[in-house]
């Protein structure tokens, strides 16, 4: 469901940004204008590479965004440390009437991303910049958190298909839905989780589970009874009892299905040795006269267990991954956040804004930031400058991460600029994108990366534009005076 | 939101449900009844309990259990290999007009868990109990996953507020959503999440970021126009620029904002070393005149942390958790499963049913399954006995986790059986409980627990009966036997 089906979808955010929101409109600020930057800033997973995703979902919200008189009755009940009301009925009038106005510029979902690169730049009402923070956070971690994961999961199946299995152990409902969306975007094949399926138009897959096999009196039954009801659609589970035994029974069932006309699908496995029984099991199949047929493995599958059954000769055709991939296990939350990059009252030329910290990497950038990839003439990437749009960009990356460190792109370079119109004004300027293309793109992106970004084992170059690492140089010596 | 907005609720589950309903259906089962549970296997984050929590939740996903015709038509156009349809039309008419017909009993939420102990027990008709797999254990296994880890974080503060902040980071809008529900259930004492704020009736808190300071020219001019706005809502973020310096600012419009006769809350620290810069800002208050001011704090915390502050002699005194406690970090999935514990043909006694496994502490357990939870006489929890219904209950806990150890309840000691009636033969017969009694609920299981299960250092007595371990050893001799 993405945001699609959220009630309240402005109530959607955090309380301390409904506050600030009512201390801009107190002090005269209301019309003041601001620029912020939505970025991670480390790769996921100790990889190379991010991708993209959750726009889609982020736009379903905005065009959802409005304050329904429930919602304004709720906040007016919101009280102090004084008992009486947080806001105003004039903040709360201002709320209702005014809309929308923002700039949105995005990456577009399935794009590679890479660390201080904005993934959405937003510019206009700073009340509504701010109160948008907390939603677009939410969408664009998690859903570039999974895409990413996905994509990584799927590099590892090496072109065999990865099925989607985890909606039971997901973060609640939108955790499963937008996990599997997601996953889908980063290469996965299909999914389990049939109102995915049917809100993202996403292949759906699925046989049956250890119950089915416990509901009969025999595995043998239970086979059969499956291949007389489904005979388009068996995958037969065959490790309720004995593994082996499932595969050789799987065989004569598959056999007299044959005779039927129809063909099985294959077997899966969901425990034990999956890399020996994948070999056994592809034993038998050949022998029965089923060379064709899948070995579908899971079993907390993720691209760390994948490559390691591949390393053990494993006969595994499809991988079927849940868990460790709709929630992201090892690193189940992208550190994204959103910073204040230019401020302007009304009429005034655009004061720009850094955050410090103690550590410079931290330190965020200023400025109206775009995002210029270079390429070759394949149009494989060389890499990335952030620049200050009315700067503009040039040839020449200042390393963020390694200070004085730069990257000369040749003169000859073919270059795309990444953030695309999103919202002119507060009014869509955008379609989206069909999932499938998405898709394609997030592969593409990688086929398009050096080889040695995407395995993790180089760093891409991303850098600051000679005159925007400048100007955030004088904002970070202005700081320190002050 | 929990499932209450989930468009085509009946669509929320694997694939495999359906395949496996239509199997039935097919074969000639459809009018079969069975009984599964619903149980987690192993304490998350390595801890001594579980609080259970997400039942309303799941009721309000049965109370809109229904195929819509767009829901069927998506059904209909699924195919198999053949590229002919999955699903005959007869059986998606029988999804369309058989109503809801199964039992659910429940553990209430805010009740303390164990492994093995039915979270949630169905019984009714085969094909709605499978279906409902997916859906039940995607909400049952997140809210009690971070319920849980709510309880742990509390305790760590030690009677000392807590926060959630977490909607940022969350995995998905409802990720957000039901974990700050969850939170507040396991101990939070309010959420930032304005939305879970309105659905949920949980207190919601906030003040500013550090985007408030960076859009004033100064800390000081930051601080006080917020202090002029919002006046009866003062938390002065300080660690913008210096955070010493930003106490001390704070303490200065404090001051001024006292003499308007509002008080200061206090001040929040989000980076550094929260605990010297937390004894800094206390001495810094406490001359200043706020003796009574709080210091919050947030920056990557969740209970060991809090734990390592205090033992530092942090002066800390509201803990704001985040990623950590929304996305269950350490461990961000509870491993619920659901298995099949008997099954009947129409007017056949119950063939009880066990899922064999290599590892004997995965071998389910079998028949229909209730909770007996025994006390002393000051109502202290002493241990508790799984048992089979139609068997009954005796005083010998038979441990699951060392077989042949057993613990004696004393013939004097109370009970109370855990599993309520929520659902007769698809009649809602359970009135949801507030949140804030679920929470009231939460906070005196743990008290009633002994300290040592509580603090992860001893395993909590729970063990089947007598006669059920006496019948789930028969039927795994004879599953050896077949």
């Amino acid at each position: 469901m993405g945001t699609r089906y959220i009630p309240s979808p402005a109530l959607l955010t955090d309380l301390y940004q409904l506050t600030m929101a009512y201390g801009y409109w107190k002090v005269g600020m209301a019309e003041h204008r601001a620029v912020f930057h939505l970025f991670f800033r480390k790769n996921p997973f100790k990889g190379g590479y991010a991708i993209a995703a959750g726009l889609s979902a982020a736009v379903s919200l905005l065009e959802r965004w409005q304050y329904s008189s429930e919602d304004l009755a709720y906040l007016a009940g919101l009280t102090g440390n004084d008992g009486k009301p947080l806001f105003e009925q004039g903040f709360l009038d201002y709320l209702r009437d005014t809309p929308l106005g923002i700039d949105v510029d995005a990456l577009p979902e399935g794009t590679a991303a890479f660390p201080h690169q904005p993934l959405m730049r937003l510019s206009g009402p700073l009340i509504q910049c701010q109160l948008l923070e907390t939603p677009l956070l939410t969408i664009l971690n998690f859903q570039t958190l999974i895409a990413t994961k996905s994509s990584r999961i799927c590099r590892a199946a090496a072109g065999e298909s990865v099925l989607e299995f985890g909606l039971r152990r997901a973060q609640g409902v939108d955790g499963g839905l937008s996990a599997s969306r997601a996953a889908y975007i980063g290469g996965c094949n299909a999914t389990s989780n049939v109102l995915a399926g049917k809100l993202y138009d996403i292949p759906v897959k699925g046989t049956h589970a250890h119950s089915w096999v416990m509901a009969f009196d025999t595995e043998r039954a239970a086979f059969e009874a499956y291949a007389s009801s489904m005979p388009n659609n068996c995958v037969f589970l065959v490790d309720t009892y004995d593994t082996v035994e499932g595969v050789r029974t799987a065989v004569e069932v598959g056999t007299a299905l044959r005779e039927r006309g129809y063909e099985m699908v294959g077997i899966r496995l969901d425990s034990g040795d999956l890399a020996a029984l994948s070999q056994a099991a592809r034993t038998i199949l050949d022998e029965g006269g089923f060379p064709d047929a899948a070995i579908v493995a899971s079993d907390s599958l993720d691209e760390h267990r994948i490559a390691e059954l591949k390393s053990r000769g494993s006969c595994i055709t499809v991988w079927g991954v849940g868990t460790n991939l709709a929630t992201a296990k090892d690193q189940p939350a992208l550190g994204g956040v959103y910073k204040l990059a230019a401020i302007a009252a009304p009429g005034a030329p655009w004061a720009y804004r850094i955050k410090l910290s103690e550590h410079p990497i931290k330190v965020s950038n200023p400025g109206i930031q775009q995002i210029r990839r270079y390429t070759d003439d394949d149009g494989r990437f060389i890499g990335d400058q952030i620049f200050e749009v009315d700067q503009g960009a040039d040839h020449t990356l200042e390393s963020l991460a390694h200070p004085g460190s730069t990257t000369e792109i040749p003169a000859s370079a073919r270059s795309t600029d990444l953030l695309e119109p999103i919202y002119r004004a507060g009014e869509k300027v955008w379609e989206a994108p069909s999932i499938h293309a998405i898709r394609a793109r997030a592969a593409e992106q990688l086929s398009l990366l050096p080889p040695e970004v995407v395995a993790g084992k180089a760093d891409y170059p991303v850098g600051l534009s000679p005159a925007l690492s400048a100007l955030k140089a004088a904002l970070m010596a202005a700081a320190r005076r002050s």
